[in-house]
């Protein structure tokens, strides 16, 4: 369980610093040096290719396609054709010799080696110099995709050589890409040459989906056209004279067309080259300086300042830098996958994480992103009751995994008994009008969503034998050891919570005539709300008062117990080391369950309860989710636990700069840097939204000098700044706002001071 | 619910008859009119093939192949290819055609068309008139498989004319045989052609198990050999002169070798040739006279004969010729599939089934046809063990499904979770050793199997939180809607039973040699068996005194209800119409559970506790298993329930001759077909074979005048006839049998006649 730490890269506050390439990391620097704006990411890959395992992967936001073959025994509900982010254009390829000798840094002799993402412009750049024979050619190689104007990339390619050379450098767009490293889901439909520049226009194999990708290289050498398979290149040939700086600069547009069935190629194509006549005439430099705008905005308004550990501090400017670079609210129905644009692992789908541990950041920084991403699930509610119909229940059921509405997930076990998502809906809503105040969005679109998820609710629950309680059997909590389980309490609570916040908002808003609407539109009678009325009254909680302990679900007090210290660290994780059946059977728990719907609605439980159940759950917990150990690192903030709150958060903002996992290769853990963000904001800094203010009670962990971080909260822009001495909490904004710090309710209108 | 017949066969004592071709039921037919032999299997389809759907299969025993793909999200434990029956070699093809005009019961006039199976001697014949312009052709076929010489097959076809007409008949041994409607399993190996005999070789795609077959056509007219792509003719153009009737016979001889790849072409063609010589001289009539002589056997001591209801005289005539057609212990490599040879569903697989509802059959009529049943256990018992590791534990778990030994399911629900295969094994050990009183086969092999179920048992069953009991935590009993329950009683209830009869057994013979050898073999220490001591001690079994019932599993009783009698019958069955999820989430019931333990060792629980668990959990029982009513009927019969007792019966014996369940097209029910025995002599006959001594205590069902049957018990030779006035034993050996019967021991030296 032991986890640990490997490290390689330069620990720096404002970027990501290799120096000396490290051959057996590669892959996790392809995922770590990842470049993405939400409509697209490509993996920090080498333009010119590697003969080491390497995912040459690049992503567009919503386009995907379908398995090819049906999942077998899919007996009904169970989900019969999958869907996944594909692997698409790769818009960086190039192909580079120099004297008749192919570069490939699996081989190639080179020094001087640095590669570097900077944080604030988003450029990677990468740096060596060759030794070819006698021959020394410096090479730097820059690129980065424009996080203002999100259809152009931008590459650069310097060389210089102490000696004359002959070069050959290609500049190629190639749809060629293997996703699972198996099939190609692309079939080229066209290519393109016309004023020295090229293009390609490609389909996706089922769903049909459109990328067309245009390019443009600026170099006084004359270059030759050139077509691939499935794509095409622009090839120089020249010599480089001794002491001689060669530089190109390609400007790249790709056209992602999700609905591209309805779009002829004739308009991408007349679209496309408008678009880079614009994006080359901008060129590098500018968009580059964009860039740093843009980035400097977002660090004005979000940066975490960390005093007294430089690594932590890399750490969560990491975190910020690609939670940023993945989501920003760019278009609604974009989400955030569990890798993000990073990686193939999770089919790029969107999990209920997007409600419960990512919207947290956005709500606290940039809440129209917060809105987009519910507006992606109010865009997914039809899809939502299709799902529910499959289910043999009407309203809405959320899919556990997807990327356009539809479940993606083909493991019944999964997409069949996890409500989380549907709930987490809820949540997420409920939040947002908590710490935002909009309730026009709550009546435009959020009771709609809940009303149909409640319905969902009453239907997938049921009446025990003798009708004294309502609950949910079998069904699979957060905890994802437990299946098939009757009256998991996290389900059970949450449910309620939907039910009671439907009821809530329709006594609150039953004058406004929104909501007279979309119970007509939506069909819901007064038999059905007194229906939901009853389940939320009956709903059975499992909670002992006289041990303070809620029981995670029917029978789990009485489990076989596992001691989990027992378990050797070669068997991690489970799932590849033990029997399917066996990680069930037991009190072990795989992430918070109980504990999580003591997080999300932290105001209604006391700290004896919280404690009792921290006490209860924690050691029983093996934090197989990357997203386990942050909730426990808030407890234990909140319990009084600095040091089991420091040793939570240890790997929390490092996660993958670190390769905790040992699966960092595979893409980003970009859900659980979110969960990184929210272990300072809300363990550190003790912020709890839930309840009827918002409360903040910062302290500082004792490897830090000194902390400070940003919140807008109901339009009041925050910063709170933590050292020895105690907080300070500053309003930015003209205009007082009231909060609960320390446990009293204080106006501040300029600035609070705790002790300091 | 309601289970309706779909008549069209006569009824009649001795055989199956279809008057007039029934189209529409064409695919039930083939199911139907099945031949076996044990040692392979063909469906009753015709020769000539049709232009309808049509399931031309042929199997032999033990011939298998493993799926083309690998199952998705083959976690541990869970099977990563299935294997299954392949559809093998088709050698009572043939090709018919008369003035150019090919044969095809889909489209050609007919007349006078009468298809039989005949029960005394296993001959199919089939005879018409087909009208083809002015003449008028009498066709019959025959066929059937040896019983006495299995590798033997006869075919014989007779054509008369009222007209001159230019015949084409050609008889086929093709191996292009389509699994699943899909694929073949098979490739050609070679062909061969001598003294106007042909044969051909195949193999299976992977396992390389070979099949020679070889034939023969007695016929005056010149034939001409062809070849087809997976196999061989003998073709026969001649002209049919008005009045005249040419008659041909094919003898078959096919060698199945099951591990063929040791084998070569050659000496299987050396044994073919020779083999084929002699049964050609024996000759179609001879080898139908060795049948009838072997079925006469059969019936002397197997019938059940019924006075009063000529459709139950049928139907359990055909379910005990088809029970012995599939099954007579000719090898211990066989098993009995769930569809026997007669189709691909359930790919062939014995389930538990076998020892738990068809050994009875053979325990009392061929005891040496159970012990062979229960070496195909023993011959699986390393395979048993090595499945027990890929779940973690050690011992040997007996797979759910199985052609080969090996795990043959790949729903990891069912073959991760479901230990009934395991407990059978040891019940059906337990069961042979009372009825024969064989206590060596128990020393020989039984030991060995039964200790390493037991340690498996020791080692999938966990201690509770308290260590205050033991049981089975994530299993699935034998009611199939319940999935991932703690304490199912059925699993703890047969796991004590095993424990204790394993104990029992080293305590009764712990001086005999063999029972030392045993432990040795296996390492079983002391340590090991003071733990399955405790583990039976502290079974945990879930008993209400109050109330006499067992609760079916931990929660059971405060699960939702459903009421069975409101689920639309069209939602029938609900693996077709009911969310996946949604079957597992109420207390209705698969087949029985509680129930089912009860009945094994009925001995162990009064009357007042099977009425009180009968009356609670046959209202919830939806009967989904064709092996349901049976069991449910035996238990009516005991508690004075004669009319429930009826209709459970009702469909027990024509469940396929009538097609109750809409889907013997796919193949007999072969499991369902032993149940039915077991309904009339458990259940009308009262006979009880768990107890100290054989207890018998007939009743006669309103509906019959009278019936009788046969046992066979630790060697005496039993008959049992009922009628309204009472009920006669028969010992028909020359020595005394002691039987508890209508509840008070007797000893019976030649008859015991009661109220007669």
């Amino acid at each position: 369980m032991e986890k640990i730490a490997q490290k390689y890269l330069e620990t720096e506050p404002w970027g990501i610093i290799e120096r000396g390439f490290h051959k057996e990391r590669s892959l996790v620097s392809e995922s770590l040096f990842s470049s993405s704006n939400e409509y697209a990411g490509v993996r920090g890959y080498f333009e010119e290719g590697i003969s080491l395992p390497s995912l040459r992967g690049s992503y567009f936001n919503g386009i995907y396609d379908y398995a090819k073959e049906d999942t077998p025994n899919a007996y009904l509900g169970i989900v019969k054709r999958t869907h996944f982010m594909v692997n698409a254009m790769d818009y960086f390829k190039i192909f580079l010799s120099v004297n008749g000798v192919k570069l490939d840094l699996a081989s190639s002799e080179i020094s001087d080696f640095i590669r570097k993402m900077d944080f604030k412009t988003g450029e990677l750049t990468r740096r060596f110099v060759w030794h070819l024979g006698e021959s020394e050619i410096k090479l730097t190689f820059s690129r980065f995709l424009s996080m203002t104007e999100c259809h152009r990339a931008y590459q650069k390619i310097e060389i210089e050589s102490n000696d004359s050379a002959e070069v050959t450098l290609s500049f190629y767009l190639d749809g060629n890409m293997i996703q699972w490293g198996r099939d190609v889901y692309f079939t080229n439909l066209r290519k393109e040459h016309r004023n020295g520049t090229a293009a390609t226009f490609s389909q996706t194999l089922t769903t049909n989906q459109k990328i067309a990708s245009f390019m443009a290289v600026e170099t006084p050498i004359q270059g030759t056209y050139e077509e691939l398979p499935m794509g095409v290149g622009l090839s120089y040939d020249f010599v480089i004279k001794p002491g001689e700086k060669v530089s190109f600069r390609r400007t790249i547009v790709n056209l992602a067309e999700r609905n591209g069935i309805f779009i002829s190629d004739l308009s991408l194509s007349e679209k496309g080259n408008k678009e880079l006549k614009i994006a080359t005439k901008n060129g590098y430099d500018k968009a580059l300086d964009a860039n740093k705008r843009y980035w400097s905005e977002i660090w004005k308004k979000s940066d975490i300042v960390i005093d007294g550990d430089k690594e932590d501090q890399q750490g969560i400017r990491f975190a910020i830098f690609q939670l940023e670079q993945t989501y920003h609210g760019f278009d609604s129905r974009d989400n955030i996958g569990a890798k993000g644009l990073t990686g193939e692992a999770y089919s790029g789908h969107a999990f209920w994480d997007s409600e419960t541990y990512c919207l947290p950041y956005y709500l606290f920084n940039n809440p129209s992103a917060a809105k987009d991403l519910l507006m992606f699930r109010y865009f997914g509610l039809e899809e939502a009751k299709k799902r529910a119909l499959m289910l043999d229940c009407k309203g809405a059921c959320y899919p556990i995994a997807t990327l356009n509405g539809k479940e993606g997930c083909n493991l019944w076990q999964h997409a069949s008994l996890q409500f989380q998502p549907s709930t987490g809906v809820v949540y997420g809503i409920y939040h947002y009008e908590k710490v935002t105040g909009d309730h026009d969005f709550v009546l435009d679109y959020g009771l709609e969503m809940i009303l149909e998820i409640a319905r969902f609710l009453l239907e997938r629950g049921q009446w025990n034998a003798d009708r004294s309680h309502f609950g949910f059997y079998g069904v699979m909590g957060p905890d994802e050891f437990k299946m098939m389980v009757n009256h998991n309490t996290y389900t059970n609570y949450m449910a309620k919570k939907t039910f009671q916040y439907a009821r809530e908002l329709l006594e609150k808003y039953q004058k406004d005539p929104r909501t007279s609407r979309v119970l007509a539109k939506i069909k819901m009678s007064k038999d059905e709300l007194k229906r939901i009325r009853e389940a939320e009254e009956k709903m059975f909680i499992l909670y002992n008062p006289k041990t303070k302990l809620f029981e995670e679900n029917e029978g789990f007090f009485g489990l076989p117990h596992i001691d989990i210290d027992k378990i050797p660290t070669i068997e991690f994780p489970l799932y590849s080391h033990w029997s399917y059946d066996r990680i069930y059977r037991g009190d072990m728990i795989k992430q918070p369950d109980v504990l999580m719907f003591m997080f999300l609605h932290s105001a209604a439980f006391t700290k004896e309860q919280k404690l009792a159940n921290y006490d209860f759950y924690e050691p029983r917990c093996i934090h197989e989710s990357s997203l386990s150990p942050s909730i426990h690192s808030i407890f234990a903030c909140e319990l009084g636990k600095p040091k089991e709150a420091l040793s939570f958060f240890a790997f929390a903002t490092r996660m993958d700069l670190d390769d905790y996992n040992r699966n960092t290769a595979e893409g980003l853990h970009m859900t659980s840097i979110a969960a990184a963000w929210m272990n300072i904001v809300y363990g550190f800094g003790g912020l709890r939204s839930d309840g009827d203010c918002l409360s903040i009670n910062p302290q500082l962990p004792a490897v830090w000098k000194s902390y400070s971080f940003h919140i807008l909260y109901q339009g009041n822009r925050l910063k709170v700044e933590v050292d020895k001495k105690g907080f300070l909490i500053i309003n930015q904004t003209r205009r007082s706002v009231v909060l609960s710090v320390a446990g009293k309710k204080r106006k501040i209108i300029r600035s609070l001071s705790f002790g300091k």
